[in-house]
């Protein structure tokens, strides 16, 4: 499937958002995570669980169902499972059929977001969630703070093909949070296995019209604004700008900001789209909630129009790369790779007796 | 097709609810009835009959037509049709091609309800419709109303298996006529070439909360409930309350229903839906018009919430049966057998010189 | 597709309405044509121009992009490209990959339309385009005015096998512009490389209830009323109303009118629709913008209503003609011709080495 190989959708050995932290509370939330239902919800604990949506008897969705003590009971015919996923009662007979589970899913909270692993829990390894101090998350005195999610009606690599791309900033966000100098300006790449870094380094450039907006600029500044993407689906993007040489504070950190974006299938063509935020400027980041709604509107209608083009042509053209498309071809090729070796791992396991 | 064979949809040559007889007028009335448009209207003379919705010439819909005496005029241009499915003129030409004619269904008029064959006419008997009398019509002094007609967006067979399995009466419509005993009282199974019937007595168990908001109920009651499944789409149930051994007046019936369910596939994933009811209590009956309709909505939800778990999962995995399943998989199977006949037939028709 | 070969959707080479003139202006204006997003728009120096709308980059849609003087920048990522699809600005690099171009059609401005060759521009004879002189665009005081722009949701061939047969006049819109004398007068037909003609003529027939509400007619008329499909997708039809042999005035034209109907593939499923009018009674026309909307309205539900009947239908009965559809197969035919033409020639260049 565009731009994958034909029947590639996503990897599911990975940690995705399932959501933001603070939406997982005592009642059911539905979610379609890599094209399962899911339901999510914490326990009495306050231990925060992810559950398969569908029950196995009819198919009927458990997220519109009944929590029950820390179990869900199906809406339908009142068969009960814990959160374990294992089913405690069944309401027609005394015995539970062995077969009678519904899936369990690894679900991890840290920093803002619940992770979830939608694939072999055997290989459900938390080392591989992106750590708080790698995200900057624990720089001292960080105000973090989730913005939106969203329900995109588009597939989820055009989201992440977006922010591999920041060369967009100063064109599709070129009235806010970028201008031309972030295209113009050749970008430093550094590739691990857990992420691709990408980051541009601007000296004596204009302030992007949110920065001008917010403080009293005049001339140019240095900005540094770079992305790391977290296979398969975190961003973690960092934005300094500094006073330029030459100014009399020249150096001066005059604005800073991390945002993370987290980026989930959710059905074949439509993506969960997490937008958070931090800065050790608290009322800066409070003051971007709304300023930042159009800004993500407009990713969000790149996504949502390319996706109906993508749907609409008979032959889609191979797209016309630029040196500035490595960093997204990079993306793309590790996730390529990361669901070659899920069909070949599969294939084995179905060949081995 | 879920839940059947690939390839199958549903039985043709059974008689299906087509409207209630009281919808049937002067008027065109449209409805897809097993992926065919149908047109239903009564002629001058009172009797109700059934054609195909398609003009033969251009595809227009007969129903978006106009009657003229007690034939249809095709909205587009003018080829008129009788009740019997004879082209009767042709504006543009004298002649009228032997060709010309459209589907005429067997319609027949029986208690509330005008039932269609959809499949070969030469086949359809009407004494494969069931009879006023073993649908409990013909209870003295009852009182029988059509409630609701529904195009629901579900494939017809989720509505089917709601109703072959009224385990669910407690849980999905546990805040009005059902509780926990429906499903916890095992259900006897009587099986003949007509209909499934399947029936629970329950005894000294509490009366549901609809029975409870309409009787100053002290207490247990004993009650039997049941459905008959008259094949392919009738759904003829049964309710009864009666106060429980060792009450003063011991077995006197206190309340009781009957209800009828009627379930026709529209087009491959909808399906026209008719609820009826019935009473020796005509209060009660016209009090429960209004009271059942979120009890309705519930099934109603369940289907198409199902339907798009169904739709959306690209490996749908089998169902987990319980044996309170055993009449639904029953039915399932009678309806599967009736649709891998009616192929056979066409095989061996195709074949044959 | 229906209603012609498997694989047969729309000639390429063939010259299609794309707009009104007065629809092309300074902003960009989006339209798909024959499955494929356009971009029109007109130069400083007033020349009308289409290009393809969908940057080769990311498929963002360059119909909701900017223009910067007479080129259009993408808005996603800034690419710009000239009103020849010529790329002059890539924002990340100085160096123009040779490959990046987008299309560019030939567009023609002639009449109130703008005329678009979608297929092999070598092959763009602008004498293919209908003149001015043989549409009745060059009578002497005629007043022109273009009436509506739709984008229905139905096949464009639907359009054009309705504009074929006009025997539907007085049936579909027998309350405005038809009468059943349409239907029942033989047509002439008259065939060139460029179009087919078809032309009623009535004598002593009563007038439509369109001229009746509009002259203080009594008695019968002379009618004459015809429609030349130019194709692949233009209409220029003529109505005539004189009074009869045995009027004091016998002979006297009372109402004249020249209608414009282009049909334009849009997606697969849906069809730009163009409606234009001429009369050299002025007041005359601009009465009718009004008045036709109803009656155009009545054209297009046919067009959705039997969409909707061949897309639900899983085996879709071939028509039944008449004689009356003779004009409509001749013009179905002569697409089928061109489409199969094409495909020879691109399965011959494939070929050749």
């Amino acid at each position: 499937m565009y731009p994958f190989t034909e029947g590639s959708y996503a990897p599911r050995n990975g940690w995705y958002v399932a959501a933001f932290r603070n939406e997982i509370g005592d009642d059911l939330l539905s979610r379609w995570i890599l094209n399962q239902p899911v339901v999510m919800y914490r326990k009495d604990d306050g231990t925060a669980v992810a559950v398969e949506g569908r029950c196995p008897h009819r198919h009927f969705p458990l997220g519109a169902s009944k929590r029950v003590g820390d179990a869900i009971q199906c809406g339908y015919h009142g068969i009960t499972f814990d959160a374990a996923g294992k089913c405690t009662f069944v309401p027609s007979q005394e015995k539970i059929p062995g077969v009678y589970t519904i899936r369990s899913y690894p679900l991890v909270e840290r920093g803002l977001w619940a992770w979830i692993w939608p694939g072999d829990p055997a290989k459900a390894d938390e080392s591989l969630i992106p750590t708080l101090a790698e995200i900057g998350f624990e720089i001292e005195g960080i105000y973090a703070k989730p913005f939106y999610a969203h329900d995109v009606d588009g597939r989820y690599q055009l989201l992440n093909d977006n922010l591999l791309d920041l060369s967009h900033l100063g064109y599709l966000h070129g009235t806010s949070i970028g201008t031309t100098d972030d295209a113009a300006t050749p970008e430093e790449r550094d590739v691990t296995d857990r992420r691709v870094s990408s980051r541009r380094v601007m000296r004596n450039t204009p302030p992007t019209p949110a920065v001008r907006a917010k403080h009293a600029i005049e001339g140019l500044v240095d900005r540094v604004s770079g992305m790391e993407f977290y296979f398969p689906g975190f961003h973690a993007g960092i934005g300094e700008v500094r006073l330029p040489e030459g100014h009399e504070r020249a150096g001066e950190l005059i604005n800073f900001s991390r945002v993370w974006h987290a980026v989930t299938p959710a059905k074949t063509f439509t993506t969960n789209y997490f937008f958070a935020m931090g800065s050790t400027d608290r009322q800066g980041v409070d003051d971007m909630v709304e300023y930042l709604k159009p800004v993500l509107a407009e990713d969000m209608f790149a996504t949502v129009e390319i996706e109906k083009i993508v749907q609409t042509l008979d032959d889609l053209p191979p797209e016309l790369m630029l040196k500035s498309d490595g960093t997204a071809v990079l993306g793309r090729r590790i996730l390529q790779r990361m669901m070659d070796r899920e069909r070949e791992e599969a294939r084995l396991a179905r060949s081995t007796p």
